[in-house]
């Protein structure tokens, strides 16, 4: 199958949740109009930044259709399935697929994580088989997944068995293997640019798409990077790529950036609750001096 | 709380499946009767060698449901509720709870794992909750899990905020850790032997039982290992010992214990049917040469 | 102190050996020449791709005297003194600055590596005070030292103790601390590029000098890189980034680049000879197909 | 060739320096005398607690020659000549030999660790050539070396290259791997367990010998765990096994157990100085609390 490749800014959102960690799955709707009048191409939901493993398979199912909903042919849904389970993970696929979703996407398993890269392509094909009309997106985060096989390898062997195969979220700092995914094939691969704070790199080497969970609060400022660096203002780019830094700086230093961008949403308008187990939520006086750093940086508001 | 420790051998069984990969729990009472004939203590379901997360939320609960209902006195079902949501956990618990299981075991978070035991105590804090009656194991399995925290830490913080804790199984060759564990809190936590290949080691140290997969069909060179360790042959437990050994060698050069496992239960007359994906399955000519050489070893027999 | 910053092609030369193991170092004026006409602002020797810790003490002084001997203002060396043990490497550092060396490179130690920036920086301070008087750089490359301690932290921690610090060797793939690495203390650090196929990130990034062993045999490719990325023609610099993707993807199938690179230097005129041990060089036959794949690709000509 | 294999317990001797560093080769033959009156079967120098790797070749040699002039048939000296550089192995190969040392050990090399056993084999061989008389060790810590191949290859495929292939000193907790080795070519190869706080486990799977840290001050009761495992006494074995657990903690929160080792030897008489970059030695008031803590176990008193 050949699908048209996304173009622009995809967000990670975080999953809306309230206090005592139940799902807040009212909260969407507003969530995407904030996200549509930044002008997003679309989100990829319940992946890492989503939590999407941290729930229930019936709250994954809720949460995808409420996002379905506002779907629009210029804000795609993609929806993560990725689980331990194939067979959980193709239920998931099969659901989005029937509920409407633009595309599915799927992380390597984390648990008995395949060693070659056939036995990944075996998992993945199950998973996206069921979702057949639909592009399928091999989601590669080895620092968290801890499934670190060679992308090229894995491209050529997905192509003859996983028709839907559309590309890779490419979320690892190992550009050469990003060049090669980019250039395998004649180009054909829709390789999405998952590092926030290197997005610089990505449109260096010729990604146009990209998927972040900054892009959830500071999207104005990764427009005028792509925008700068279109017209050759490397050095302009260069500098608001370094605001991002200051700012991921700081999300990292708080718990990380789901914990802390989660947190950081209520500031913006959007009040996405607290984050399950495993992840540790701030405390109050963490949470603090966080706002207070968050504030002086102020980057977002560009 | 205080709960009985556990002696002797537990096994790790298998999941039976057909050949489609579907569930074929019906097997399961023809396998616990071979089991008690072995004179198992007991089964630890839904673990690794289970393949559990690979698993519905739903299979699980069907597949718990089935050994159960063959549990004893003498014949302990143990259930894995592990997973990357605390939250199914905490359901798989509470089930397991409700249908009268003997224990409850969870492992580390597989997604993004905790880097602090605070976090992981948290975690497991509320899977424990699920099933407040029932003793509590950690499974702790560094090589599988990623989770590799202190185990004296873990104990000392989650002694308080876990009343039934009841111990670990310990999958892990760090045996000054596991020295430790059964010596803290002047010797209250069951600290079960993990590795079927060192059990002597875990005996010579003070573990008294035991969770193995090999034990689901050699459990009488075990048996006789624990034998001869107690009466003080240690010439005669070595050499059993490494009888396992030489088998464990053949069933890791046949893709790991959990596939080669599961395919040679056919030949002790379970057929427990193929492993799910991210396994990979033998291919025939594999499974030939697999047969022939552990028919040449034999020592299970004994 | 303040030094003036590297710009442009700095190369790291392999150490020319006989087929015996033994050196050839009568061969590195001809290999200056080469270098010098192929107009590389310097070279980073006795590093990983020049064997240094491959060599007695003996050996790697006697290296850099010859290369030193053909130092100019416009091609700098750079002596690599890293080694287990500080006092060798305080007196390699002597050595270097005795016999006139432009500047000293130390990699952490790869034995009993430090887990903290203080001891890191401890055994740095003692490696820079053996020449006082030169620039110092840090030889960041986690993958083969094993040292993968924040470089923001060091550049903060070594300042006030190491005089004579000038920046980082950054052969690491982590462009967001690079960017900080770069940015801190309003840009007073010399940051070096490290990956050759990865430069164009590095250019993106702000980096004015790179060091790289495909410097050794294809310097004009990189310099058109550079020269199209500074004119604003991105679309060409990345054709050419990718012309040297391909080119280590096969140096990387043969051994890795430096027992490849090595062997490709005969064909560029310059016999370096073999590798030592533990690295593995090509066999004849191996050699034949190499030979055949480079002279196919033969992009290093332009 | 073949050799005796060791018996008894082989102490890893620090090296003694000065307060500024430099080595105190003067006190070894008080050194000696302890671990004569201790009866230990020997020592292995400059190993890993030795801090060989951070001498220079020059140092290594000193303080080989003074350890080997007190050398008996019941005092065997070991000399360890690893290094990243295979030639400078060999040549403190060949200084021990022509010394007169007992044997020689070498660790895998830490800098461009070989990936593959016949790679490790061809750098072991050249430098076991350089003491083609004495029984070679090759050092398996790969905690330590970052090279973790399979001992049990290495064996077969070192047999016929290195004649004077002795066995292993194994410090690895990988007991099902000791057990391979210990009984692969019928029991021929020495292997020498090497975690002290887990003798007991190698006792247990048959090792005769061990080489460890802190029998340079608690011999005594690695004495009793082996007269009491020997008559069948487990549980007195396990009780004292204990007890340099307990101690080894301490060790352990104190900078490691080469720094607070070395630090202690002072305590037993004999007083070795300090550790060199990048070890990191102990504060002032680290040392108060080290000493008391270690004072109030006093288990190497017995």
């Amino acid at each position: 199958m050949n699908f048209k490749k996304i173009e622009g800014l995809i967000a990670a959102p975080f999953t809306p949740m309230k206090g005592d960690g139940s799902l807040n799955t009212g909260l969407i709707p507003d969530y995407v109009t904030k996200l549509k009048n930044d002008r997003l191409s679309g989100v990829f939901i319940c992946g890492t930044t989503g939590e999407g493993m941290l729930m229930t398979s019936d709250e994954r199912k809720e949460v995808a259709e409420k996002w379905i909903a506002e779907q629009t042919e210029n804000f795609k849904v993609i929806v993560h399935v990725g689980s331990t389970s194939s067979k959980q993970s193709y239920e998931l696929a099969r659901h989005a697929q029937e509920t409407g979703a633009y595309a599915v996407g799927c992380m390597g398993p984390v648990f008995l994580s395949p060693s070659t890269v056939e036995d990944l392509v075996d998992f993945c094909a199950e998973v996206a088989s069921g979702a057949r009309d639909l592009p399928f997106y091999y989601y590669h985060i080895p620092s968290v997944s801890g499934v670190s096989l060679s992308m090229v390898d894995f491209l050529q062997k997905a192509a003859p068995v996983i028709p839907n195969l559309a590309g890779i979220k490419f979320t690892h700092t190992n550009f050469m293997e990003m060049q090669q995914c980019l250039h395998l094939h004649y180009g054909k691969w829709d390789i999405l640019s998952g590092f926030d704070e290197m997005l610089l790199a990505g449109l260096a080497f010729g990604a146009k798409g990209a998927v972040g969970s900054t892009f959830n609060f500071m999207a104005p400022l990764y427009e005028q990077i792509i925008s700068d660096f279109n017209t050759g203002n490397i050095t302009a780019a260069r500098k608001n790529q370094y605001k991002s830094v200051k700012i991921i700086e700081i999300l990292v230093k708080y718990h990380g950036a789901i914990v802390s961008g989660k947190t950081w949403m209520k500031s913006v308008g959007i009040d996405c609750g607290k984050c399950r187990y495993p992840l540790k939520n701030m405390t109050e006086s963490e949470h603090e001096s966080f706002i207070k750093e968050m504030e002086a940086a102020g980057f977002f508001d560009m």
